[in-house]
């Protein structure tokens, strides 16, 4: 029987929500593996929207996570208060600041962030049923916050592996096309565009790899 | 020497923009093999705003076609009126309604609809120049206005079928994971979310076959 795993985004566009091609590229490999991508995001309004042409926020913006990221999964997605770990096999978190926006509160409060109720209720269920979960780019800083001691990678920024260190996590090093594996805890990680000069066939080697990892520890 | 592959874009999701996820498989499948991608969208308002969750349009609702594309592509696009055919070696448009309501009004108009007078404009000079354009999805309705004698596929959809035809256009079934190919006018059609139920591996295997047509022919 095929595998159900979900897929937290957190908005639609990388610098307000979801990287998208991080997003979609997950949603790929899923597929390809014979896996069933169950999409969720949180239901409430965005920390603020961003004009991605211009490079700003768009003062008095307003829209909605969940609405904002139906558009990647074409309608077909969950508000993440209504999902339960007992119907996953596996949970994967792709990147974009919507992580660090919308998710938790990272982009703005560091190491003092907090992480929005449902994802941590999420994340902590599928640890404690020993169900893996795999974090791209820049959601390892939600998984620092809420599971402490673990093993991430956020590629090689030596600000934000200070952070998820001080958060309580082991930082692991890894290139844009590698991924670090915390057997024990089943947590993997990509850098993805962590690395923001990276190529998107770069990006999809690594999501492909964690995909990978994740279905095998599932 | 690497090819640049324009990409037309048209917003930013499915139902009032671009596919995302035939989108971000143009970007993948281009870099994965060598070539530049220069995504490019017209710059002026979206026909309307839809909310991808409730499935309706959002009321009052406004956002630029340009603004929204650059989500796709972190910011790295240009406005299509800057780009001439003499800059690229081929161009390829991702589907989403965003090419039937904003790069045309073919969803409103149908066989009378215009298209967009920049994207008609690159249509036009790349057929000029013998250089190889791509269509994805519904796309092909845009392709079958401008260029009227042409050989496209929309999948098996009669009713959008019987309207390229209308237009002047030869249609050719095929299903998700093909392509049909207008060898003499260079131009090369895949269906896509044209099936509305297919997987995201089954239309990025299509849309891979597309990119390497065209990349073939250019």
């Amino acid at each position: 029987m095929s595998k159900t795993v979900g897929v937290m985004l957190s908005g639609c566009g990388v610098f307000d929500g979801s990287e998208i091609q991080e997003a979609v590229f997950t949603l790929l490999y899923l597929d390809q593996a014979g896996a069933k991508a169950m999409c969720a995001a949180p239901d409430l309004p965005q920390m603020h929207v961003f004009n991605h042409l211009k490079g700003e926020i768009e003062e008095g913006g307003a829209r909605n996570v969940l609405v904002e990221a139906a558009r990647i999964c074409r309608g077909n997605i969950r508000s993440a208060k209504t999902v339960k770990a007992t119907e996953l096999d596996a949970l994967i978190f792709p990147g974009g600041f919507g992580a660090a926006k919308n998710l938790s509160d990272f982009a703005v409060k560091g190491t003092d962030c907090s992480v929005h109720p449902e994802v941590r209720r999420l994340i902590e269920e599928m640890i404690a049923a020993k169900k893996p979960v795999g974090f791209i780019c820049i959601a390892p800083a939600v998984a620092a916050k809420v599971i402490g001691d673990v093993r991430l990678t956020i590629g090689r920024d030596a600000d934000t592996a200070g952070a998820l260190e001080t958060m309580g996590a082991r930082h692991i090093e890894c290139s844009v096309d590698q991924i670090a594996v915390d057997q024990d805890k089943k947590v993997v990680s990509a850098p993805a565009y962590m690395y923001g000069d990276a190529s998107p066939a770069a990006v999809a080697s690594g999501i492909e790899k964690l995909v990978e990892k994740v279905l095998e520890l599932a």
